[in-house]
């Protein structure tokens, strides 16, 4: 049966954007530390700092965020195209229809960060106005006068979303928007390599992002989250599934083999935000006490929260269904496979692998 | 500035559906030359041999032959989707809105040749459908009785085509299935490494295939046939552009050395219909001449009609506007996504290649 390497230790790019360094736990955008960037900057003045390679001052972030809130409305051909969508289709295909839909000449190559700007401006209205026809609630549509975060949550449960959920939401976006060489911006940057256009770019993005070995969602941990309830529960709960030989969700990372920097960085706004919010309470709490029976349980193993963990109080906090898990995850991610397409542009080079025949020859 | 590799050289993957070989001039699906099925077989028993790994005996060509035309009908919320689309939406963003917008939980991993089937069933329909639509032409619908590539010329131009001009699509669109690991092969096949569906896949696949460094038409070969117009032009035309120093579009290949097989066979198929096309006809002669001329001018060049050059005269013959190149060519290319997305799932790891940092370091 033929093999695929999954190009596992090739370099298929330098790259300005990101470095990941998982037996340091490092992970870096652009010279800054991601987990400084989530605690102290907005989504905008990331997403500045990933398409331009430097932060924006003061009227250039106001400037921005104003920018992308005007972008924000869904054009009517694609209200149009969204309501006739059947409602089995999932929203990752949705969002890929609607990436689709936007694919103007406008958006002919080369890659720009205006188209950037307004794929990633539009993507949460096209979330929350699906879910809200989904739902039959009401649709309020998108605030200007609310930074991209404020205003994803308030399209979701139609009301000023609270301070707290904001600001651990933003934290999340920011540390999902970028990750090196992943799946989905490998698919993003192979798309873009024959000069397709971004929105193509994106949508290979947004395909690769719906497969659940790379967007999975951390609906397992949230779970965990829900049965456990309470702070007193914690250690109990805990004790009894070690005590079974269980696997507690949330725990270790495939890269970072010390503590994954963006759990480090969410738990710091937790501890921020302390009191503010049961969920994130909970969550430091469980992690405290999973770590400390984690080493007494398997002692040596340095198994730490990772970034699941977290996203999963965070998603938990502001309720958001399991089904919008990686559609939300995208809407941070999009910000990294735009910048990574203007970079592939810039010193543009056709993907193109071998493959080696393992078939038959003719028989003549 | 950072470098991409383009992963020139570099295997990406084993694969028992073809091998491309341009220092011998040989293209081969599955253990047959790709040259003689593209004479002998239709678009659906290739189809076949590429999902299933064999041929089909008759019965079994018969019965899939009949499974595919069942499949071709949009379903009402395709049309109005397409209906709403801008008319400036380019026919291969159209195709990407129209796969995404298929993508039900009946396209849940893992893909299979049904998935496969439904979708290159449907493709032609899409544009025959959209380009009816833009061109206010009454739409006749799919013809169930008809072979998929009669088929899709039916739809195009609302009536039984010339068997001359079905002959030569189909020989075309064979020709086009399949080409090794090629860039929207390639991306379709990173976009299922992470178990996303097949749909998906193919939204990566048709996204690479819309940059012109890869789906690139051959208008500029229809262009030069038109102008040369009839045989006893063409050593003139032809003669006056080398004097000038000019390139002969459509001769000579980056991979293949030799005669390009895929040329070879269009070849072929057109001197079976000798008499029956003008354009056909047209391009043999301009082959002949164009191939003596170079040895004239550039002697020892080795320089040979590519694909594009009897493409572009099929291209012709039926007539086929050029804003339907790419998207003809997706109709043939996505027999060879869907049949690599199934191998891939098969043997599937995820891709996730290396990315060098080569941007600063945090000053702390």
């Amino acid at each position: 049966m033929p093999k695929v390497t999954g190009l596992e230790g090739i370099v298929a790019a330098e790259t300005d954007i990101s470095l990941v360094d998982g037996i340091q736990g490092h992970l870096i955008y652009r010279g800054y530390w991601a987990k400084d960037l989530a605690v102290q900057k907005s989504y905008e003045e990331v997403a500045y700092l990933l398409w331009f390679g430097r932060l924006p001052d003061a009227a250039e972030a106001s400037g921005f965020q104003a920018k992308l809130a005007q972008l924000r409305e869904l054009p009517a051909h694609l209200k149009l195209i969204i309501d006739s969508l059947p409602g089995t289709i999932p929203m990752m295909s949705v969002l890929q229809t609607a990436v689709a839909a936007l694919a103007t000449p406008d958006f002919a190559w080369p890659p720009t960060a205006d188209q950037a700007a307004l794929l990633t401006a539009v993507l949460p209205t096209v979330i929350a106005y699906r879910q809200a026809k989904l739902n039959g609630t009401p649709w309020v549509g998108p605030d200007a006068e609310l930074d991209h975060t404020s205003n994803y949550l308030y399209m979701l449960i139609g009301k000023k979303p609270e301070e707290a959920h904001a600001k651990a939401l933003g934290a999340y976006l920011v540390l999902g928007m970028e990750h090196g060489m992943n799946a989905s911006t490998f698919a993003a940057r192979v798309v873009a390599s024959t000069q397709a256009d971004l929105a193509s770019a994106v949508c290979g993005g947004i395909g690769a992002m719906k497969g659940p070995l790379h967007g999975g969602a951390p609906s397992e941990v949230t779970a965990m989250l829900e049965e456990i309830g309470t702070k007193d529960h914690a250690e109990t709960w805990l004790r009894h599934v070690l005590e079974q030989g269980g696997r507690l969700m949330g725990f270790g990372h495939r890269i970072y083999k010390t503590r994954d920097p963006r759990a480090e960085a969410l738990q710091a706004v937790a501890l921020q935000l302390n009191g503010q919010d049961h969920w994130l309470d909970l969550a430091l709490h469980v992690e405290e006490t999973a770590v400390r029976l984690l080493e007494e349980y398997k002692p040596g193993r340095r198994l730490y929260a990772n970034v699941e963990f977290y996203a999963a109080a965070v998603m938990r906090a502001i309720d958001l269904p399991a089904e919008l898990f990686t559609p939300t995850f995208t809407v941070g991610r999009i910000v990294g496979w735009t910048a990574h397409v203007l970079e592939q542009a810039d010193v543009n080079r056709i993907f193109r692998p071998q493959s080696v025949y393992t078939g038959d020859m003719p028989a003549q």
